[in-house]
């Protein structure tokens, strides 16, 4: 029955190859003029360098990490966590490098393409993403199959904490990518339209403002590279997270223990294999669903990339009821799998729930953003405040939708075996909900990715100066790109917020289990506890702080950039002036931005590492208050900062269309504020805070062996009870 | 011993008394002249409009929920627990209304001693806030005194759940005080501000502006009625709570249980009645550090109303301590109760801890504000994205200062008993740090409640046309209250937060103590629970949804003020031009602000109260999760809130003072807006979310008895196992 788990990695192949074709045909198509070649050539050398300099610094952080793994477990499993935490890390390296490979040699062929037709366009700059997106798919199931075939799957005693390693090195990479592209992008962004829109005055993305080359580095090392390794962690992290609670429950005596293969009965074995099924399904059916998106018209971009998300769900949830009535029809007759089929719909239904939601709150079709648009015509302030209480409202929805999800999840859950096995059941069932959300992940990211590839082709027409209609066509592509940004941020921190879910239930069973098997202390995770209690308190308030931290990063990155930008407005002779042959010094502005992204995002990351495992060290019962405490704020945080800097954004746009004034109206002038607030707020501090909510949790779960030696912490006898 | 509890009434009285002869005090100091005593009876006429409306309409709030509590609440104690309801409200109404009736008589007369010292100004201002705040505690200890002697040390079977109607009465008018009054001060004010500063260029308190009145009606509606509301109820239920938790005890089995007198032994009885000499003990020290606040040098302010709280809070800890050890000579040798001196006194330096942390991120004196307005030089944009860093960088500390005060106070609790009860009395030790923060109420509302009165003096002074002189005596009187009120406000959520987890922790321990006693159902608060993990998102999601309505609400009523405003500018002639005679139609924006508050508090107050309740229908546990996510998010979104406010505010006053090229730069104008984006922060959704945290918790906790009779709520045995 385990050989049923190789058609995972066969399946992450195929979407390999498939991603390996798309990237040849987009590398295949007319790169255009030899301007644009240029342009594009200077962001890939930009992208490139951050990248580098990224990952040489993140080698000292995993070596470290890696070494301390090997001390710090105890068990002899030491050395191969941390060869798991070096395979996730690497293969996460991997999907972002090549995403930003393609991305960047796709914007000036989707500049090309548009002189043509929005069609064309729009096919190379979906197909760039959709590679990025199946690239990230592929590679995390990959991992995750492989070392779960070799640990979970061996016929010896499962390892689940070895196969932790791998997410945690997706995690740890996630974390860095996502907190230096963010402050990298927006550092370049604001410092750029600072100086260049609001005090010289001249157009955004012209080729005079040295700090623009920078910008569109900076949509692709937040956007893709940043965006892929969020979603990679996620991937790996849903899919991980059902199969650690199969292993557990194989272990505790249900109906997935037995002695087919080490501890497990057929359909333990299948509880393991069936998770990595689905998510190969989820690839097919991604790779099925893009000759969906494919139109001709400049208003129904939207609607395209629309029907290519919904053809691959409906596609994914069949593949997934099918999987469910095969795993019904090997397995044991008292138990019905069928129902967990209506876990996975479950969390794939809240996924693109949210996705709407957001795009309610962020569209500017809609009444949130118009009524920030109103607001700006009395002032920066009032567009401020009602974008504020924008965002903050905009979490209700979502908020209730998620534990919606994870209700049902779990209700359907608990149908699966008897009322004595109805709670762990119910358990894997909100893991398998997570799953369900992230089943579709390459198309979420591909559609993502669409999004700064337009934005960069937009931006290197205008450098070009090619002529107005191919930049009406572009923007017509990056107007969509930015509503499903904020769809695809929403579903981002909705993944993240089930993912972590999922990993901290297997954490607590991991706890508990080791705890039962000691006999020697026992978990008090109730309410009544009062460490955990504070725990909640201290996990509540980090995303606040790391939302401090990396909104100060970018203040400090902008403020930078904007000093270097005024310097070459004032020492360059005839740049301002747009004498021929002057150009300004992009390189030194992409250094800021490299430079700062690279300092700044090493103290958040350390923490979000160090601190889940100092409380852990402390007393387990304040951890796990902590994980709960960074869960709930943590999304609710990132869902308002997101939503407010998207319907910011989109409120500015708005404008621009010609309300209220139009560009260059009071009432603009105060958009810009709020849009400018925005852009940290969404690209920085929301997503940043989506993976401080996975990492924490997987930290926690690595550490499980370590907080188990130590008897459940050193405060433990001591001042808990 | 139980006779000793009369003490708590008797020093209750001596407060009232106190306050009397402050009040007769003030109101004998001469108000000057009649243009002042005009300006003085507008204000005076707007603020007793406002309140009467207000509790016109809380009268059918209140009488529906004490009908509600009369037939929902089973066990014939419905209609006990209605009357006590209904005089914690009247109590409250009582409170506020003094407080804002000598407040408003206070502010001329207030001037007119600036036409002779500032010591003078100070005595007259300082001694108004006092006279509320003596009103606000001693109101408080007085209702929970009289109701505790009667239902919990009558000698029958002690009914906590009636003496908590008295809190929730309390809570109910500060909810609807706190949100009204915080959108009737921030309409005004931002209305006020934007039309006549920035938009006709006028000076503040300029008296040709129509909507000044209601800003200087505005600051007494909010910081002195809304604040004092909030901390009678924080009052009360810190006061209460210990209470509770004893007599929840007794009824356990522990040291507390005996029959001396119903269910308590000597312990039991001191555990209900010391709480209350605690109170007691406080008011005398309040009345005592009086005498230290006073000076003559505008520079040392500041330094006497500091003095004034530390020697109050010196005084109030060694009257605890001298009470503590009354009660171990008098109770049980195997408890040792000076232990619990140590949890009073972790509460009260908490309190002190978190008033100066926030004084460090909204003094101008100090690195945040003073950043806030350095990146105000490069627009607003940046002073926003600052600010809102600093606000939350500034949850950081006072979290780790709360929960280490949860700690030691747990801590010492458990040294209070053997090891078998060591928990119990840890969680009876947070219920009294919650009460020792709160000790010295009634110099912290004095201090509060000081500042709108110098600032409606200078109000006054300015739209009477005195001497610049009075102003600037005024003015030194006023800069001193935007921190001490930014340090009230800090202490306002911590003293929400802690009070908020000791009714929790009853709650918690009257629940299980019902599901025990009935034995068909259990409380499973573990963090394993889906539920509970439910309701934290639920309850983490609440502080968001009350941010973005009261946000929203002063918005919509700000604009209709700019309406107004601006049609006044437009239609009375010669006003803009200051032409001898004629007059703004000041009512018309007292009239705005009045009906906007009126209207815009239901919604949020009506979800406060039926929300929780719902949730306990549903499920207990539920309730249980959504009580500390509110408690955790809420805490920290309203230390966010609250500096991220004043910081702003300060940043302003900061660059006003000459810096970054002073008054009518652009720096200054950036900073404007930060201003009027940090004024509903601070003054209406901070606070608000404040009252939140609390009120949900004492509604859960008068509503036990009704889940108690629903065996935990319908979805139990359900959904939940």
């Amino acid at each position: 029955m385990q050989y049923l788990a190789w058609l995972a990695p066969i399946a992450a192949i195929v979407g390999l190859v498939f991603a390996a074709y798309l990237a040849f045909w987009v590398l295949r198509q007319d790169p255009g003029n030899e301007r644009m070649q240029h342009l594009s050539g200077l962001i890939q050398k930009g992208g490139q360098a951050f990248l580098i300099a990224e990952y040489k610094s993140l080698i000292v952080f995993v070596v470290i990490v890696a070494i301390l793994l090997s001390v710090a477990l105890p068990g002899g499993h030491g050395w191969q966590t941390a060869l798991a935490f070096i395979t996730g890390g690497v293969l996460s390296v991997l999907a972002g490098y090549i995403g930003m490979y393609v991305a960047t040699r796709a914007n000036t062929r989707t500049t090309q393409a548009a002189t043509v037709s929005i069609a064309g366009a729009l096919k190379v700059a979906y197909r760039s993403g959709l590679t990025m997106g199946l690239v990230v798919a592929s590679l995390g199931l990959l991992g995750i199959a492989l070392w779960a075939i070799f640990f979970l799957l061996s016929g010896h005693n499962p390892e689940p904490e070895v196969v932790d390693g791998f997410v945690m090195g997706a995690s740890s990479i996630a974390l860095f990518a996502r907190v230096g592209g963010g402050i990298y992008t927006k550092a370049a962004d604001v410092g750029a339209d600072l100086v260049g829109k609001v005090e010289a005055g001249i157009p955004e993305d012209d080729p005079r403002n040295p700090g623009v080359i920078a910008d569109n580095v900076g949509d692709n090392v937040g956007d893709v590279a940043g965006m892929g390794a969020d979603l990679n962690e996620s991937y790996a992290g849903a899919l991980l997270a059902p199969m650690v609670l199969a292993v557990a429950m194989a272990l505790a005596g249900t109906p997935f223990s037995g002695s087919v293969l080490g501890p497990f009965s057929v359909d333990g074995i299948l509880a393991i294999v069936m998770p990595m099924l689905f998510a190969g399904g989820g690839i097919i059916a991604c790779i099925i669903g893009l000759a969906a998106v494919n139109t001709n018209d400049s208003s129904k971009i939207h609607a395209a990339l629309n029907r290519g998300t919904y053809v691959t769900s409906g596609i994914t949830l069949a593949l997934i009821l099918v999987l469910c009535i095969v795993w019904n029809s090997l397995g044991s007759a008292e138990i019905n799998t069928v129902w967990l089929f209506g876990c996975t719909a479950a969390g794939l239904a809240a996924g693109l729930a949210i996705g709407k939601l957001t795009e309610y709150y962020t569209s500017y079709h809609q009444k949130p953003v118009q009524k920030i648009a109103d607001a700006s015509e009395s002032g920066s302030a009032t567009n401020i405040i009602e974008g504020l209480a924008t965002g903050m409202l905009s979490t209700v929805a979502p908020a209730i939708v998620l534990v919606a999800a994870v209700a049902v999840a779990y209700l359907c859950g608990m149908q699966v075996a008897g009322e004595q096995y109805a709670m762990q059941f119910g358990v894997y069932g909100i893991g398998l909900s997570a799953l369900g959300m992230l089943s579709t992940t390459a198309v979420t990211v591909g559609v993502d990715a669409y999004g700064p590839v337009a934005d960069n082709a937009g931006g290197i027409a205008e450098m070009a100066g090619l002529p107005p209609e191919i930049r009406e066509r572009t923007d017509a592509l990056d107007t969509v790109g930015n509503t499903t940004a904020a769809v695809a941020k929403g579903f981002a921190v909705s993944s993240a917020a089930l993912t972590a879910l999922a990993l901290f239930v297997s954490f607590k069973t991991n706890l508990a289990a080791k705890a039962a098997e000691s006999g020697e202390w026992s978990l008090n995770l109730s309410l009544d506890n009062p460490y955990v209690i504070v725990g909640v308190v201290i996990g509540a308030m980090m995303p606040f702080f790391f939302g401090a931290m990396t909104m100060g990063a970018v203040s400090r990155a902008a403020n930078k950039m904007i000093i270097e930008i005024r310097r070459q407005f004032r020492e360059i002779k005839g740049l301002l002036a747009g004498e021929e042959g002057v150009e300004p010094d992009t390189e030194a502005c992409v250094t800021i931005s490299t430079n700062a992204a690279l300092r700044e995002m090493l103290l958040p990351g350390i923490l979000a590492v160090v601190i889940p495992v100092l409380l852990g060290v402390l007393d387990v019962n304040i951890l796990a208050g902590f994980l709960v405490g960074v869960l709930a704020a943590g999304f609710l945080m990132s869902v308002y900062m997101a939503n407010a800097g998207g319907a910011w954004d989109n409120a500015k746009k708005y404008i621009e269309t010609g309300q209220h004034g139009g560009k260059g109206s009071d009432a603009h002038k105060a958009a810009v504020v709020g849009d400018t607030v925005g852009d940290p707020f969404k690209d920085t501090s929301g997503p940043s805070i989506n993976i401080l909510i996975k990492v924490v949790t997987v930290v926690s779960l690595v550490f499980v062996p370590l907080f188990y030696t130590l008897e459940g912490g050193i405060l433990h006898g001591f001042l808990s009870f």
